[in-house]
């Protein structure tokens, strides 16, 4: 099995007022020597959870039945994932191409690691790969910023020169690089690989379970997003062995199958919906999240980093 | 029971080498609209397991029993938790006294929420509080800047104008307000509270099991941090309630006892280190973690959050 990260160790559910988080950011202040900037807190910000109830249906996308991975546990409890085809396609088309020839059918969950990730599927060694799935897929680690019409969030990152959204999904980028990529927050969903140059055929996937590993952006084929169900991997006892494997088969989390949505009946299949990141609504959840007020919270940050400040998805 | 931002929603175990953490991080780009800083990634840098594999015993500093509670599982397993006596003086006191009174005998973790907090304990209204516990204790949600000797993390933080170390806690603060906090990250430990002015008596504690939720930082009495045996509380279903509460007492974690080490017989006292993070190992660690190298990264990010390069803390 992959050791993803080997080498390491370690839904919210929308009318809005008017957003502030398309200005341009605070200028950072040169004087100090350790400030690259000071926060401008926001006060009686929106509530981001009521701007998620007050949304309207425009704010929202559909997710594509041929984008939405739908695991099924054996034990019951269903784990959905909206597939990010823009970032990392060949090896999204062979996580399409697995599911559609029944090759996770059935398969396990057999790695739990606190604050890290869970991990599941099989390993090619374990079962022929279905046709039409490239072998050797390139490092699609990150991508051409050209095409991307991201909204930068508008608050300092500690990895990248700046983060944003695109399309529903959390981004960062480099202007001058021209590129971008994915950022691993919470629920991300990525390919499990060996040492370059092997960059993992899909058969083998992870999700982000604990505080955003971001040191794995740009190190690692990042392909999709949790919508709903990570709870279920996540309330399990943590593997012993190194790096969270459960050694004894009888302790993994059976799964008994993996397939697309447009795979399923019409009738059985779940639908869901992702918050539309490019509209005045997103704009205002961020500037909630930034900015908590209402009767509990005495102090407003007047900044989120990119992962505290999820995009909302709901079931259909 | 308190609701605890209820409006929201590794242990790793060191000679090292040359640390670039003290120097002045990059000049912020001011040419680009939303650049704040560019990333200088460090090539080669140490590993940071290494590090703290290879550290010396003059790198680590010894938990007091005094400020150690060890919660007693009565399923089995233990929780260790450092209190940090610098920061919320009063509920500190409040929590020793609470653990030397064996209030908490028995009590249990009642709420279980996904990439959030778990939390347990007692509310004053189930039992009469022990002698020398202030029942209303200050807002302790920040401090005096002045008296803290700290080590800057050298990158940008999304929440606060500078992040940094001291005596082994994370910690925000603003130079020019002349406050400091303890930052919210994984594992951290605070003061359960209902609305202002309420501050919570240290009765109902939380920790931290998932993303950093810093928008609780200087919202509430923080107060430690768990050492050992927090995946034995977040490998559990979920509450179901709103805001992760456990509905039937059933399903809640029963917790035999809580004292503080001290209280234990000598043989019997579990004994744990902390990293120091005034050392050059401690500087390397964080190098280290903010550009990963080896034979799995291919490009280290040249930064890091506060809460990705948790303090080593072991078994001593």
């Amino acid at each position: 099995m992959r050791r993803i990260a080997a080498y390491t160790a370690a839904l919210a559910l929308g009318s809005c007022a008017a957003a502030t988080r398309t200005a341009p950011p605070p200028e950072p202040d040169a004087s100090a020597r350790y400030t690259f900037w000071r926060p401008s807190p926001v006060l009686e910000a929106p509530d981001p959870n009521e701007t998620v109830k007050n949304s309207a249906a425009v704010d929202w996308r559909d997710v594509d039945p041929d984008n939405l991975l739908i695991m099924e546990l054996a034990g019951g409890g269903r784990v959905a994932i909206e597939l990010a085809t823009d970032f990392a396609p060949v090896h999204v088309a062979n996580v399409r191409a697995l599911a559609r020839g029944n090759w996770w059918t059935p398969s396990s969950v057999y790695r739990v690691q606190e604050n890290y990730v869970v991990q599941w599927g099989l390993n090619e060694s374990d079962k022929p790969l279905p046709a039409g799935v490239v072998k050797a897929p390139p490092a699609e680690y990150d991508r051409a910023l050209a095409g991307l019409d991201i909204r930068p969030l508008g608050f300092p990152d500690s990895y990248a020169p700046i983060v944003g959204h695109v399309n529903g999904w959390p981004v960062g980028y480099d202007p001058e690089a021209g590129r971008a990529w994915l950022t691993h927050c919470y629920g991300m969903v990525g390919v499990g690989r060996d040492l370059h140059p092997d960059t993992g055929t899909g058969g083998e996937l992870y999700a982000v379970i604990g505080h955003a590993p971001r040191h794995l952006d740009r190190n690692i084929a990042t392909i999709g997003r949790v919508l709903e169900g990570l709870d279920r991997l996540t309330a399990h006892p943590r593997g012993t062995e190194a790096l969270g494997f459960i050694k004894d088969p009888k302790n993994h989390i059976a799964i008994a199958r993996i397939r697309l949505a447009s795979q399923m009946p019409a009738a059985e299949r779940p639908s869901y919906q992702v918050m539309r990141t490019d509209t005045p609504t997103f704009s205002a959840f961020v500037t909630g999240r930034a900015n908590r007020s209402g009767t509990f919270f005495r102090v407003p940050a007047g900044g989120v980093d990119v992962c505290n400040a999820l995009v909302p998805t709901r079931r259909k």
